[in-house]
């Protein structure tokens, strides 16, 4: 199973998914933000942690044996620490999973789910505390549209590749998905491209224009950052 | 017009929508649930009541002269205690009502508007305290895209089909139909579901496997709900 | 640049965008109201400005030299107290701006932000106080699907014409257009509505029926609405 | 029932649904072109025809008994000349109807079948030689999807109102409604329209400039007419 | 790998998908006509067979080197007399495969192709006689947004599950799948049943009511369509 | 205006948008094949030039006096050998251009028209003979939906951005977009890459497995092609 350094999810659990959206686009991977999928809240908590899948079918009334315990498998199994992410083929006619599995997921340790189809009884998901991000909320039980086909391959969820062991990531705009060979270095990338923002943020606050500061900071910004930098670490 | 017991009104308010659309998909009935219809704010009330229905069909300018009165008739002759649910084709590019429609409901002591379109000035809708539930929020007047046809005729709403009299049962996740003969059973069931629910949602919680747990209850944990419900009402 | 009295403007930040694209019907301009394009949040403040637009096609590998000068310009050129309107082509694939572009928006006195495409980092425009109104939230930076095209054109945004200097006003349910050379009187009419709106709520919250009443006002409701507004501005 | 005159449905019969949309337009009637709806061939035959309407509502698993005969009526009870126009909701996930009940309609004179779901053994429906529309083919049957609520009432089809009687036209592009208590006026112009648009044609052809010819005609275009029309009837 | 009976492979490609699909509802499947798949062209040819799966799953700009090799390996590895159906998440922006890969798979003597995505070259596509079905022509190459995941799983193709082994049937209207262990009774059915609808497309065009005669046949017509059969037979 | 040698525009006119957006991808550029636009008919003609374009925005109620000159501008001003291509936010409710337009086109010696959204009197526009793209045919006036805002800027069309002077080619899978200083270069080797895919067909119809041969041609393959091309010339 993936691991993900103490430092590397501390780092994600503080930048957002559009900061890393824009550093995995300038390292060549455009289609790392899943479309159509939310948190279930708007203040549901941060979520971090690797992949585990699970990947739906369309349901086939002759094929009803295989449906319970392959969702129930998956509740057991995802790792402590990991994302549970389904691939629903985009469909919220009826849901992913619902409240109890979800309480599972959390009592075991693991850092939420995502599916880009639809939850049930997302009031007794929020409940769990289990971050929680999906398409749409979405009462029939699973077995209406949904045959679960098995574990920890890569899917397809929100139009975007999921392997098992990529890092997830997901805030309150959405959830990006981070390959565990660069995670460590995206990360570092991250937390210090925040800290340029915050500064562009404050000047922009102050009234400076944006040419020379964002996008692209120019040299006088370079040198206003490395002092704000200096004052911010003196005032703490 | 439809009868509803106050025993299964009240049952009905206390349970999820995800657990009777569980009920009615083991009963054969497995669309029940109105796709892309969802209450106007997350902390609507909860919703029970008969159908009441009224049919859009798209506006025809040689026609302008039936529009209102159907309309206004719907907000006059909606029973009390009854759910005006509205076929708006899932068009939610104008109104299907507006506040002082819904104000007049509520006055009249009707128990929630449902429509597959928009509603217009939600704020106001919220304010009259009925419970609504729709698409998405839509400005513009119902007569530029929409021509009221006729009441209380079986109507399609969010894909599902409306009978006049079939109970309609609303919850933060959307809007469940019921057919009325079955109502009663449905609503008993559900509440010895939604005990077992909150059971399991315990066992859970304390780190119990899904394994003979749920979905489905094997001999042991049949015996600890029994035991979990003697103590709870020894408890109160 | 456009200009719009103080009065007006008061007006229209009182006034519901459903009272306002009725009137804007009834003078025979039915399609105003942006559809699909909801405020970031539901408690974003009023918004209230003449329009200038900025129109992003689709991204070009062989044409990004072009990309961000477009953008920041839009950003520094807004003039104060327009909105800035963006023609995303109805696509949230990737961000439409940010929370440091929106920051230069309301540090410059701008009075809001329109896409049909996404905004990215929403928590951070929020912080920012401007009014902003989008399709759903997006990360992705806009560089991955857009490239801006020009400033200040006619433009579609939301399935809606929105010409520069077209009066552009949001509130919690979306975004309506008005053409400057009638938004004085529209604002006046609204204004008028608005009151007898307000008279008709309270009139049915006390049970009184329709007939007569709404859509459309009877000699006796003309008579009744004479002597609310009486008793009103001698209770003020 | 509608009835139409032999000179009427002959001049509909030779105009296109371009010329008549535009009629319709300039008489205020602006959304009478059904949407997403073919003939299942290109080269099926012309349709011209009073509607006769039959309606559908989402299946319902408690309802089946009332399925057979609604739809079995239709096909015997639609009058000969007349289309039988279907509101499917624009659902094609099931056929709304197939080659034999088409055959019947055929049998018994009907003018055509339009429907905005799918027909199914498109095959077997060309060979009965019945004009046939609709979006898409599609095989299963339709009670998967489609429960038959009424016959003759106003419906939706394709986005557009159809009420019983209203004269519908079809050729190679799609379909058009026309209310009847128009059509000879509107059958008149669009000969009229006809023949200027045969003239401009050729005239196009011969390299004219489109300035005072289309559209619109100027003085000029108008002699030019004259005379061709002239020279024309001369020639034949 | 699946065998099928010379006998069920000649009479699946005898009757249609209409009939095929109503055979098997009628037998609670309910889900096993593709959605929005077509063939590549009106006058492709029948196709029957078991099928062969491939998945794709969105591209990932660091997974490339994992593309060509599974692809190929579809078209080399696709039994004889097999279908090959392709899952692309009903995504035809970029194709799933071309002429040459047709090429291959007739050359090695399979049996068709579907995908519920693009093809591209159609036109070559179609010179190779293999039969193809797919959602609409794709020009660009699938790299850009399909990753080949792996072969022979159960996949979801235009809304429908496909297990490795079911039978794919197409004909012009599009593409059904029948399990393999009922596919000779569901064959035997179909052949009687297209038999009976063949007397009854007879009997309709004389003149027959529908009445006891479809859908469902009374004595009268049971008789009659006896006694039809031996004048057949007789005949030939 | 753009020019386009005589050269390349006959090495354009003889391969196919597949091979064109395959050597495109591998220069980078991933998004230049048109989304869901056709040709009207399947055995219209091949198609080639620079592009001059149209621009449509939604219609507005008080700018139509602005409406028919710039329509019928484009259809004076394309210059001859062009393409026009017509941005109609992909919405084919409403024409983008019908019989009469195109003829004039014609007349004037332009290449084509292609449109996101729909043409009228598709059979009128294919007598023509001018090659025709667009999304459906779509008989109501471009009036009800668009409005023309200007000529010859950069667009949107397909969901792909087309500059002025960018080559347009179509064929019956659809329309590619080259930019115009690569134009050469890429009709150079898409002559040479339809060679060998000529090649590699007749040796797959030979029965030769793709290994080594395609995609990617190994040593043998390339000897073989080279063998082959000898022959092949020789034989000429």
């Amino acid at each position: 199973m993936a691991e993900l350094s103490h430092a590397t999810r501390s780092a994600l659990s503080r930048v957002g998914t559009s900061t890393l959206t824009g550093i995995l686009s300038r390292r060549g991977l455009r289609n790392m933000f899943l479309q159509e999928v939310w948190p279930i809240r708007p203040d549901v908590a941060r979520m971090v942690g690797p992949a585990f899948t699970m990947r739906f079918i369309p349901v086939r009334e002759d094929k009803t044996a295989a449906r319970g315990p392959v969702q129930q498998q998956a509740m057991e199994e995802c790792p402590p620490g990991h994302v549970l992410v389904v691939d629903a083929r985009g469909d919220p006619r009826a849901a992913s999973a619902g409240d109890i599995y979800c309480g599972r997921l959390k009592a075991r340790g693991c850092a939420g789910i995502v599916t880009d189809g639809g939850l049930r009884d997302t009031e007794g998901v929020f409940k769990t505390g289990l971050p929680a991000y999906h398409r749409r909320p979405s009462s029939p039980p699973s077995g209406i549209v949904h045959q679960p086909a098995d574990l920890n391959l890569p899917i397809a969820c929100g139009g975007v590749a999921v392997y098992p062991g990529d890092i997830i990531v997901g805030d309150c705009d959405g959830v990006v998905v981070i390959p565990p060979d660069i995670v460590d270095a995206v990360a570092e990338e991250a937390l210090a491209t925040t800290l340029y923002d915050e500064f562009a943020e404050e000047e922009v606050a102050r009234g400076r224009s944006l040419l020379g500061l964002f996008p692209g900071a120019g040299e006088e910004a370079k040198r206003d950052f490395e002092a704000w930098k200096k004052r911010r670490s003196g005032a703490s």
